[in-house]
């Protein structure tokens, strides 16, 4: 059994604190929250200990592992914190908003050698993943177009908004590691756009995006096209197309069931998609607990680990500043 | 070329009339029609000539065949007198109402080596017809369970339902060729039940059904289900599915584009289904006459033949008498 | 907390075993099974107790609910001695293979208040149910005829096929009662015709069938068929169609994702069906034990009772009785 | 009756030909090609005249209407001359391949009044038109994003490739008018990216790409993106997504019939796509002489003119100068 303690309780840590205690070979050794209620509620429904302080849990050695669902500004000094204390971590992303607090951490734990996993949960998802082994197992050929459109069912709250770090660190941080996972090659070129037709006068105050267009290549001339949207009014819109030299493999929405309605107005139509995402990454959060777990007991580097969250920031950074000089940034600039 | 004259200028004499004249190795020798006007407007939009009579049809040498399109009560008459003088025939479905009248015709005709094709133009459904092929290609094994759905858009008129012989001699008699068609075998028994739920009142004066379902058996225990009904709102549904040993092949209704409309309530909305008939069959009606091109050319006998039309007109009897008396009809009883 | 012990710790006793634990407002009281190592083995997995013996387990006030997953033989005395103890029960079907058993327990069981729950896990599927809830809320109109396609993936073992007592009493009983379900009015005519495609040696053996149809009607006139097989290479195929007077509602099968390949030789292929019953009906079984504990919390009657099972049983008894004689059954002849 | 000549009796021409004889308000005037044999093929499958030359055309008051499918390098010469003889035109894309020609022409027609149509005949086709009237009605809101994919099933023969313009004037020009048409809003920005994936020695001879993304925004901020790709093993891919504030329409890919086959390994395969341009544009190359046809009838301005041909040329060397600089360009830099 790994015993895995989770730090912040907000409705991700929540998820991720019932995952890790119904997953057969983890425990959930505890968890703690700034906000003491949150993590006593999380207490009450799992049976866990409650910690005092991200220091009691770090030196407890029932504690075998951290998972950490904290405020985007703690990741860094509290995964700085575990790796010291000599715990692995699966760490929400991103792991910053500043790219150089992100490197001067990479300095500080230069030559660890725990297990650190970074939480791009969609690279588990069964179809996203089934994409991917559909290119390795060599059914589309050479990957030529990469697809990836994701959607929010909503727009966040404004406080959330405010603090997110603009949707390019946000949101589209997922697509970013999604299109280096399917390209299977490092992207070399960045360009970006980005409008405000879902709530203009917010995002202008905000001097951010809400629609937002990007195109990455690589060296061998891949391609890829990243579409976001801060409100699908028919939910969580979630798809990857890789089209490649033999063929296309296509990861289609996801709906809570098979039902399909026909009458005289429309045929053949589906329910709304699953919404939000606790639903619709069902089990792809569980799969990445997994993996987790995996990598801890076998020792194994995490399949998504430290790297890819610097990459998919750095991709970030180059995307706002495409959009801003409306032109293609090479990588190398904001490395 | 193959010079076709079109007797009976109906909705369908029309149609086959048009699809003649367009025909790259066919031309439309001529038309006729009991009621002259019919037969004048298929002359001015396609040029072709009036005959006077059948008699001046068939004897006239330009004519190298007919297509019967005439009232059912005349198709066996004209299919014999058509041979008589010599020239092949596609004659529509049934070949005639009355079991004995298609005996007696298939006794006069005995020897008869001119091509005689049935319009089942279902068999030319490049739908259904990939179906088939699937089969007899082994992509889905032996065949187990084949399932036809039938449904009408609505009710046809209560003059056209009086003389239409029933619902299994009008309607069903296509899909009891198509089960013999995917079944690839005879069928041996036969079990049909008949509700009235479209026009209760109608079909109880009538003596007849509106909705239907039977089951089909053939020797070596294959198994056929055939769902009728006279009115589906959404269209014209038509679909076939054959279940196998190794596999399942299903033709699935067409629509007129595939576009898909997603909405905050429903998504992947599909258009309403192709309807009716001559929409939904139109490469199937224009194959057919093809294949009946294809037969004269090369002497050879049609894929669909008179004995088909004699062994769809048994199994619409076996049904009716399985409705009316609750029990499995062997369909040796009603040869 | 509603305490529930589990009876039989077989595939699916385990099963629901792991579901009443996993479950928020109820707990596992505790496992029994007549093989000890068969419930030692889940009392180690969810830390449950193991009884001694049944007498144990209904004698233990600990224990507010039983779920008897065991032996169909067993499961009419167990469900009389559950009801004698005062514990509600969740029975698996069928209640007996002999409908005079069952007629017996019912005797028995008269005047009892206890809430008890057929093991009819279908009725809770999303999708399934999400055709049932289109119906009830019209969007169909009035249901015409209902089409329940239902194939295992593969033939079960033969010592588990000589205990089934037959397919319709083990199989299609789960689709009788699908039919009495979306149709909403009972069944009055029973047709089934049989044959032996899969295993026909082991079939004629039994005295048994591996391919069924089914039909159904209602005094109303609505129409079911049912089409089972023992083996769909391609998986378990589960489908439900209900036409209706003012549309069409489909349950589709479901897969494991959402992916779709498109290739030089096809195009957007899926992925084989999910695959056994636990992990298509994964969510169903688990709203199956969340109506069970609701049941139990309101003191109200669960939507699929006792009666529900005779029924289904009947309708087995009656297809047997056609598939015999070649004939519709009344229903009323076998009460 | 409107009687139109075709000029140029290459693929194209010869399809129009044939779609022209068989439009019920339309006959084909005559012929002509520069390569006489071509002509006489059309007038024998057609019956059609063959003119001498393209004044003897010009000069016969029998003919109402010109048809321009010849080379591309011709097509600006031949629509003045039309013109200045009195004959509407409709001709096919590009106008041609240099700007300053196009607006020469664009000058010299200046102030005409006749139809002229351009081919842009995608607009015609059922489905991407289905997403414009689903736009027009309000059923996604307002237009957010746009995707157009459009790929070719083969690299074109090295001389079409050579004489094309690039692949932005040849293939992509379809697609910034389809943008145009789904966006309903002049584009304001275009950013392009292209490569050499599928035959990379021949495109760097021609200094060509056969691999493009094209990102294209409008003043208000709406976004378009077009994937092409010169070869897609599965066939001719084409695909229209609108995504609005209120929901989304997507033409989905057709095939030439709907048979799903399901085996051991995958499930639900549909047949290949529509292959090639003639067979998947059917109904819109139909439509398109529909609606040139109703123009010339109505004497009302087609609904896609010259300027739309001036239009998307604009947008191809837009994209062209993006490629080359790797920056997002004004619409006004290259007017």
């Amino acid at each position: 059994m790994i015993r895995i303690a989770v730090l912040g309780c907000g409705r991700i840590g929540v998820m991720h604190a019932a995952n890790i205690a119904a997953h057969p070979r983890a425990a959930l050794a505890g968890v703690y929250d700034i906000h003491a209620p949150a993590a006593l509620g999380v207490a009450k429904t799992t049976g866990a200990r409650v910690f005092a302080s991200v220091e009691e849990c770090l030196a407890d050695p029932g504690v075998d592992a951290v998972l950490i669902a904290t405020a985007t500004d703690t990741h860094a000094d509290l995964l700085e914190a575990c790796l010291a204390a000599g715990k692995p971590v699966l760490c929400e992303k991103p792991i910053d908003l500043s790219l150089a607090r992100v490197k001067t951490c990479a300095e500080r734990i230069k030559g660890n050698t725990l297990p650190v996993q970074l939480g791009f949960v969609r690279r588990f998802d069964p179809g996203h993943r089934a994409v991917r082994l559909a290119i390795q197992a060599g059914q589309i050929g050479e990957v030529h177009q990469v697809t990836i459109t994701s959607r929010d069912p909503g727009l966040a709250p404004e406080a959330y908004l405010r603090a997110s770090g603009g949707i390019f660190r946000d949101m589209t941080i997922h697509d970013f590691d999604m299109a280096r996972f399917i390209l299977g090659e490092e992207i070399t070129t960045v360009f970006a756009t980005g409008s405000r037709l879902v709530g203009p006068d917010l995002m202008a105050a905000l001097g951010d995006f809400d629609t937002v267009t990007v195109v990455l290549t690589t060296a061998s001339g891949k391609q890829a096209v990243i579409g976001n949207s801060r409100r699908a009014v028919y939910g969580y819109d979630q798809r990857v197309e890789a089209f490649g030299s033999a063929g296309m493999a296509i990861s289609e929405n996801r709906r809570p069931h098979a039902m399909r309605l026909t009458g005289a107005a429309t045929t053949d139509a589906a329910a709304p998609l699953l919404d939000f995402f606790i639903e619709r990454y069902r089990e792809a959060f569980d799969a990445e607990i997994d993996a987790f777990v995996t990598a801890i007991e076998s020792g194994s580097a995490p399949e998504v680990g430290f790297e890819d969250g610097v990459q998919a920031l750095v991709l970030a950074e180059a995307a706002l500043l495409s959009a801003t000089e409306g032109r293609a940034v090479q990588v190398s600039e904001v490395l």
